[in-house]
Formats: C-alpha cells, sequence, structure tokens
C-alpha cells in the first residue's frame, strides 16, 4: 500500500503544531522530548485556571491517564471541552485502563464528557475500553481472549471516532478502514515510555493531517521506522532510546518509504 | 562468599514482578527504567482512590519521600496497609531524612503505622532514621560521627526488619547477619538517581526472594556491577547513565559471579 | 573581553552548593542533572510545610513557572521569602509567561511579592514580563517587536535585578552593564530543557558569584560551551543531549578560556 507517510512528517516539521499535553508523570519527559524531536512544539500545562486557554493556542491534544487523580481529570474535562471548541484532535491514551475502578471510572467520564477523536491503548486496555472484561496487569499489556481487530472496528464505530491498538502489529481503524502497521521492534517493549510516546506521536501527526486514521497509522509508521533503525546502533535500552531520537529526527523521505510496511485491509 | 546473586536476578527476569512505586517526581523516570531493564515491570500510581487496588496487583512496593507531600504521604499509608495486607514486601527510600521536620515526621508515620520491610538511605539518612542527631545537606550523604554497621544492625533488630545503607562500602543487614557490597563507582556519585534506582532495583529483587536482606545485597550488587561495567565505557555521566541501562539489560551469569563483591560478617 | 568564567565553574565545583528547585515536572530530571554534572548538588522540595526549611539549607533558589498551579506558586513564595531571609540569590525562570493570564498574573505576584535577583526568559517571554503586548505560543519564543536589549536594560533597572534574555545571542544585563554570550548552537533548539538547565545553571553559579550578572554570563558561557562541544560529537538531540552532560562535567580550563565568547557593551 502507498499511503504518503513521509508526507505528514514533512507537514509536522513545517508547521511545527503546538501539541498540548495532560499526561503522566513518569513520561512526561519522553512525551515531550518525542514531539521535540518531529519537529513539533510540546506544551504541558494542567493548572485549572489555565488549561483551557492553553489548549486554545494548540493543535492537538493528547490525554494520558497513567498517573490520574481526580483533580488532574477535572483539568482534563476542561482541556478537552476547550479542544472541541477549538476543532482541534484530541487523542486519549487509556494507559492501564482496567488496572482499577478509578481508571474504568475516568475513562467512561472522559469519553462521555465530550468528543474524543483518537482512542489509544494495547490490547487489553483497548479491550476494556470496549466494555471487554479483561483485568490489566498494571500498564503491560495482557492477553486477551476475542479478535482485537474485531473489537476495535466495533469501538470506533459505536464512538464515532479512530481506535489504535499498538502492538507487534498496530492496529488503526475508524470503524470502516483498517490499517495495519507493522513497523517496530522488540526493544520497543524493554523501555520505559514507548506506548505513551506514540499517542503523543499520534497527536502530532493528527495537528497537520484531519484523516485521523491517515494520522495515527503515519505516526506510528515514522515512530517505528526510528526504533528499528536505532535498533541497529544499539547495544541495549539506553543506547537504544538515544539511537530512537537520533533516527526520529533524522528521518528522510528515502527511508520511510522503504521502511513503511502499512497494509489497509 | 558465594551467594547466588545471579539466581535472584534470573527470577526477577522469569516473573516479570510488577513494581508499584509512590515515588519522588525528580527521579521517578529513572526509577521506571531502571525496573523495566533489569526484567520487571514498573507501575507508579498514587490516587487515594486507586492506590490500595493497583498495590494488590504487584509483588514489591518502594516507597520513596524525595518530593513528599502530606496528601501524597496519605496515599503512601494506604498503599502500605495494602502492601501488607497482601504480604508483599515494602521498601522505604529514606530519601532526604534529617533535611526537613516534615520529613522526619512523615518518616516516623510510615514507619509507625505498618510493617515496613527494608529501610534504606544513605549513611546520613539512616543514621536519622535511627535517631541520631545528624543533619542532612539535602539529599546528598553527610558525614556521620558513629559506626554505621552499629547503627544500622541496631535499626533493623530494634524494627525488626531489613536495613540498608547505601555508600562507597554498601550494610545490608537484618539485625543479625551483615552483608557487605562492595561494587559500584564513583561515577554513580555524579548521577542524578543513583539512590533512588538502588531502592528500586531492591524492591525488584525483594518481590522474587524472601529473604530480603539477600534480595537487597543481590540487587544492589546487580546494579552496581551494571555501574562498573558502564564506567568502562563512557566519557562522563551521559555517556555513563546509558551504558548502565544497556549493561543492567544485559548482564549474564559469567559477568556477575566474576564481578560480585560481596561479604558476610 | 577577559572574564575569568573558568573561575566561577571552579568555585561551583569546590563548594558543590546545594541548589534549591520549585520547578516544572517536564524537565525537572534535565535541571537535576545539569545543577549535578557542574559540580553542585541539586534540591527538590516543595511541600508549603517544608519548603522554608528546606532553602534554609540552600545556596540558591530557582523558581520555573512551566507547570505551575496555585498551590505550586503558594509554596514559591514561602521559599522566596526564605531565599530573601538567607541572603541568596532568586533565579525566576518565566517560562511560558505570556502563554496564559494564570502564569502573567502568578509571575507578576511572584515579582512584587519578594526580591527576585535573576529574571530569565526568552525573548517572547522576558517582553511580556517587561509589559509587552506579546502572546508567546506555548513554551518556545515568538517573535517580538522591538529591542530586546533595551526593554532588558530597562527591566533590569525597574526592578533592580540581573535580567537574562536566551536566544542565539544571550543578553545579560543588571541595567547598566550588558553582556552579550555568543555561545551555543542550533541543537540546543531540537531538545527539550534548554531554557530550564540554562536557568538552573545560572541559579549553580549565583551560588558562589555575587555579582549576578557575571554569574548569569559565566553560567551561560559554560552551558552552552558544552553545548558546542557535544554538537560535534552528536548525530542527532539523543546523542547531542548525552555528550552535553559528558562535556559539562569534563570542561576544563583551556577549553572554557579558548571557546568563550563573551563581550561587554
Amino acid at each position: 500500500m502507498n499511503l504518503n507517510i513521509y508526507g505528514v512528517l514533512e507537514k509536522v516539521r513545517e508547521r511545527k503544531p503546538v501539541v498540548h499535553h495532560l499526561t503522566n508523570w513518569v513520561t512526561i519527559y519522553d512525551c515531550a522530548n518525542i514531539v521535540k524531536v518531529f519537529g513539533a512544539s510540546p506544551v504541558m500545562a494542567h493548572a485549572p485556571e489555565e488549561v483551557d486557554e492553553m489548549t486554545q493556542i494548540a493543535s492537538a491534544l493528547v490525554l494520558n491517564i497513567g498517573t490520574l487523580t481526580v483533580d488532574f481529570i477535572d483539568s482534563m474535562k476542561i482541556a478537552l471541552k476547550s479542544a472541541n471548541r477549538k476543532g482541534i484532535p484530541v487523542i486519549l491514551d487509556a494507559c492501564g485502563a482496567g488496572a482499577t475502578k478509578l481508571r474504568d471510572i475516568k475513562t467512561a467520564e472522559l469519553l462521555s464528557a465530550e468528543k474524543i477523536d483518537i482512542i489509544k491503548g494495547n490490547s487489553s486496555e483497548i479491550a476494556r475500553v470496549a466494555g471487554e472484561d479483561v483485568k490489566t496487569k498494571g500498564v503491560d499489556a495482557s492477553a486477551v481472549s476475542g479478535d482485537m481487530e474485531q473489537i476495535a472496528v466495533q469501538l470506533a464505530a459505536t464512538r464515532n471516532c479512530t481506535v489504535v491498538v499498538t502492538g507487534k502489529e498496530d492496529i488503526v481503524t475508524d470503524g470502516k478502514r483498517i490499517f495495519i502497521v507493522r513497523n517496530g521492534c522488540d526493544m520497543m517493549a524493554h523501555i520505559v515510555g514507548t506506548g505513551c510516546m506514540a499517542a503523543s506521536v499520534i497527536g502530532t501527526f493528527a495537528a497537520v493531517e484531519t484523516d485521523y486514521s491517515i494520522a495515527s497509522a503515519a505516526g506510528l509508521c515514522c515512530f517505528e521506522i526510528a526504533a528499528e533503525l536505532a535498533a541497529e546502533n544499539s547495544k541495549g535500552p539506553g543506547s537504544f532510546k538515544k539511537a530512537m531520537y537520533d533516527a526520529a529526527y533524522n528521518l528522510d523521505k528515502e527511508t520511510v518509504e522503504k521502511m513503511q510496511k502499512i497494509t489497509q485491509k
């Protein structure tokens, strides 16, 4: 399939969109870094008094519930409303959904409060958001019985949004089309922040591409090509992450077109 | 002494325990990384509404008071109670104990609230927890008058727990046995996060080894061997930390057995 | 101009001052790292119950409003008062000033509450603090109409403090003297944390040098020389940051004296 993945990255680099985050405290640094190395401008602000205004500056909003508190979710709701008012894409990373009741309740509240454009998670998180009875083991993916593609398509159709399931093969669907991204490498599972960064990259790409399924697939593709390139030049998770930032920053047209593994069903 | 240090690391890699943290905001990223590179699964969650439930998923609980607030300590108490109910090990990193009255008071509250299995700190922090009149200079160790081994043994005996004093020579004691770990290198003092990561590693190893003094000594030993290997391949603190993650990830039996410097008194 | 830049760095390494921070959650890790690699001791503590006491241990106080909340600013005010009482320098990084009303209001509150010795920002942030009608785009600099040197001099004179404007050419002024620092490199704009680290470095140098304009210029100079050295040995933002920490740690007299580009107007 010949999607113009690189074209989306090029638009990111040209427009340098501001990508606003209300994200978790563990990987906030990685999220800011990955947005920056792809050429965009990360912002993180969560005070309820300013979050509406800050969102109005941004071209995309990334919400990540990894270290949620009740107050923090309240700030997310303000940001979400602001993003909807401005018409910018909202990405929800359902980080750790299913691990606790609080996460389930707050995820549901966010989803019912306003329009969320892209829901992103690993297989167990997405299954949980879709209402499956799956118990996640912290923030890493657990086994899900059931066809993830079908679960994702149904969730996307019901919610009228794009659903992204990350894994060895990423699934991106708007309820009709299904894109499968087969880039990436094993080392991604051995570093902290891969999942959270993926959501930030998707937000960054959605800031410049209004077809959010294409944006999501393109973002994942570029991020994972950078990871593949990094794996070739690294001896472990420390050098891998460093090399991944270098690779993401240096990605060129030829490399992306040669390496992209994306199919549409 | 021929402790099977590598055997504990092997169990970490096989079982991939979830290690729950309520830790500080400066080094939270390093703590998550070091747990991950040793093969376990880090989780950080602090909302009072979910902290009990999240702790029930975990195999160890790490508490670090580095950037404490009153509310955060309240969440720690819930987590602590939950950990005790489940019977998983609790590690307290007395980060900055002695620097302020709040730290002294809150450390005492945590210690009297429920059972803490391992207390970890540098010499001045442990001396302070043991009731010595020492004033710590921020989060780095200050000079302590008095025999640290004796102070540690007494604290361990009184509290019926394991006490870990990090330094050039680490002291690990349960009040009866004393283990001395002589691995490590000078560069560890020139990066941020060494002490906090040590606590996370101890938690990770205690998640799979019920003799907590052995677990603590084994964790420190592996962490510090990785640091020694990293020092050989680095030109400063930046490349050192990267190389340390690589080395921790790649540690093999032969290297650990050849390099471990641990004695029992 | 032959300022003894290296002499200030040498004093940092000898005295190892404690540099207390109330800073933002995105780059807190970088701020701690850069202080550490220059040879000082970073501390971050924000609980209102201990922030006065912790400030009394420190030799400089760095305030950064990047992820401000109302409560956090209240803790800053306590720290600020404590720093003034002790007579240690206070650096305010007006991170994101102009982006929201909250930032403008809280910056003004901090400036009128007590004495701030050094105000630091990029051109749009400083213009905003100086009362210019400029709208900043998140945390990255926007265009400012008007002569930044003049704006900075006026602000410094009015506030009776040192003003630092970072950019391709950094401006440092106490309202009378103007120092221009021409070190640094393009890659600094492609990583997260450059601006925040600059404030932490300035704080570190001001902890040992009572002429705060000299301290600020010297800190920027050393930091940016490290960046220049790193750029020579890196392939992208990942390896650049690693190499920058290495270079800052290893800076020697000869290199600093050869590379420093600083002029006084």
